[in-house]
């Protein structure tokens, strides 16, 4: 899922992430509660109608992005206030007030309000903070299934989830989230339509605890599931195992969604291990400062080896940017501060991060034993 | 003609100025040659090449800008010596200079080296001014002849540039660029191909110094002529007014050219005098800041009022912009500082401009006394 923080995946027209065959965009409550704020949203027809993108959305449940903040919060076991790093003014989110900003949003899928545990963290922080995640997923429940109805974008009343639930289900199985990209397109007319909301696994680094909030979080019941705390600043092979622990105590049968990673090579890695959904920064803020992933390894395009380099960016890409345009032009836009350098830029990490994943949804599909650039035999388990 | 300073129409790819219906272009050789400098853009196959743009370019001559530059640059009769405001370092345009670095550029049209003439400015100062602008000319159209077979996108040799100037003929003569933007793709391949080297009247505001620009420039022979010095802070009732007194002692079988104007209502106004030919910042400039031109007037999206408009841009306007998206997300857009909001701002106001101009031409093609926003009968001189 690429990242479009404030409605926006930056500097890309919806027509042209559409083209990239984009079927998922991540929002970023945080963002959007501050700006433009979420009863705009809501009056605009929800994220969907605001932004004009018909396919899904997620949003994230803003604990990241305040927890993130530091100095400029406080937590209890009520919520966290925080500080607007926009003009300094205080607010509140709690499970609830997540949920509530989440629902005016209309994102197809939301996110139970969380706390994401530093790192490093001792036992005894880890262990207090994945029960307060436990409880706040309760608390996230309760105040969704009780306002659940009140999506800007649905005008018919109440029915159960299960229409969304079960394509979300065969989402999951086949690690391909085009149909969900279409559900609320076609849940939206239907009576009973409403969104998704997905619990999320805490636990820090300690194995034991990440299965104990797996259970816990499984047993309030939750249509799919996260794996949050991660990308904090850990070692990549304490990520790795982490998830592989972790994903060994969450049902096969309904999405499993790795938070914030990675890299093109451990995203394919992740989907082998059987990720089913990811977020990442890394492809649109890389791209901004002229990073540029390529079937031939990564590039810093502002390099000057590249001044004179009429060759295309990949040769083995066929995205709109390979096709026309040469790393000269690329290198000189970047240099002299051009914004088509950002936009070009992006469209070509995005072109190759959903390259990858349309290779690793095909090996799947094939029942191949490997992965692209995962390096290894990861079969998804059975 | 849309502004692609160093060689981008600010935020956009060139495929969606093709949609567009962007026919010409217009680079600036100041900021060519800086960065990424002349030898670069020759060995990329030109301008054309390194931008990878097959329709039409102009570039004017760097008299504009190093003049803009006031405290870093010094005239004499040999050229101008001036300081780069990027990094300060000296530099000198002559005629000759100018011409070798446009023939390096590799544009269709390119133009004389002239002197524009600040405003105000006594009488005295004018006729130097205009005179040294009239050798300056001379020289220009001597180094072109001399050095025209130089171009980076030809590799055979000699013969008249008969060809290209009877398309440029037919352009004037419809006011149609069209089938100018076309002539280098079919130009290049045959024998003779060159660039169009126009010159440019000078004279201030002083309607006898004008006519005598007019008769020297028109003496030394050019395929097509400019009018330079204009939209340089005088009123525009006196633009008008030397535009068309100058517009009447040029050949009327030949491209006549205003740069660096103007509004919508102007360019309609002064296609109506008889202008075939225009440049602007304007539109992409304002779109930058928010100025969105509309059926309807001015609009500044970043007021308040539009925040939740959820009606589009302008309702009378079928550009990808005003079919997506509403008022509500434009200002949000802008609000939040988000590159789109200067992407899909410049497109819309570019199609404003193009669509303006399809209107005149199409009002030209049919005879029609009148044209739409001159408020005027304004049919070109027959």
């Amino acid at each position: 899922m690429p990242v479009g923080t404030v409605g926006t995946v930056k500097g890309i027209p919806q027509d042209l992430l559409e083209e990239l065959g984009v079927n998922i965009l991540l929002g970023n409550t945080y963002h959007l509660y501050l700006r433009p704020g979420v009863e705009t949203v809501r009056e605009m027809g929800g994220l969907h109608g605001f932004m004009s993108w018909d396919r899904a959305i997620l949003t994230d449940s803003g604990g990241f992005q305040v927890f993130s903040l530091n100095e400029l919060r406080k937590v209890n076991e009520e919520g966290v206030t925080f500080r607007s790093h926009l003009d300094g003014s205080a607010h509140f989110f709690s499970p609830e007030n997540s949920m509530k900003a989440q629902i005016g949003l209309g994102a197809d899928i939301i996110m139970a309000f969380d706390e994401c545990t530093e790192f490093p963290a001792d036992r005894e922080r880890m262990r207090t903070s994945m029960e307060r995640t436990a409880r706040w997923a309760a608390r996230s429940k309760k105040y969704f299934d009780e306002h659940k109805h009140g999506l800007p974008w649905r005008t018919t009343h109440a029915g159960p989830a299960s229409v969304r639930a079960g394509k979300l289900q065969l989402a999951a199985h086949t690690a391909e989230l085009r149909s969900a990209g279409r559900t609320r397109a076609t849940a939206s007319t239907q009576e009973g339509a409403t969104q998704s909301l997905f619990g999320i696994v805490q636990g820090g680094m300690d194995l034991d605890l990440r299965r104990e909030s797996a259970e816990r979080t499984i047993e309030i019941d939750f249509p799919g599931y996260a794996i949050g705390g991660l990308s904090v600043g850990e070692p990549r092979e304490v990520t790795r195992e982490v998830v592989e622990a972790t994903l060994e105590h969450l049902p096969k049968d309904k999405p499993r969604y790795l938070m914030g990673v990675g890299t093109p090579q451990e995203i394919a890695t992740y989907a082998g291990l059987g990720v089913d959904m990811m977020d990442c920064v890394l492809p649109t803020r890389a791209a901004r400062h002229g990073l540029l992933f390529t079937s031939e390894g990564k590039i810093s395009i502002k390099q000057a080896r590249y001044a004179k380099d009429s060759g295309s960016l990949d040769p083995a890409c066929a995205c709109r940017v390979c096709q026309r345009y040469s790393r000269a032009y690329l290198r000189h836009l970047y240099a002299a501060n051009e914004v088509l350098a950002q936009v070009l830029n992006t469209i070509h990490n995005l072109s190759f991060y959903l390259d990858t994943m349309h290779t690793v949804r095909h090996s799947i599909r094939l029942g191949e034993g490997t992965r692209p650039h995962s390096g290894g035999s990861s079969q998804p388990k059975p």
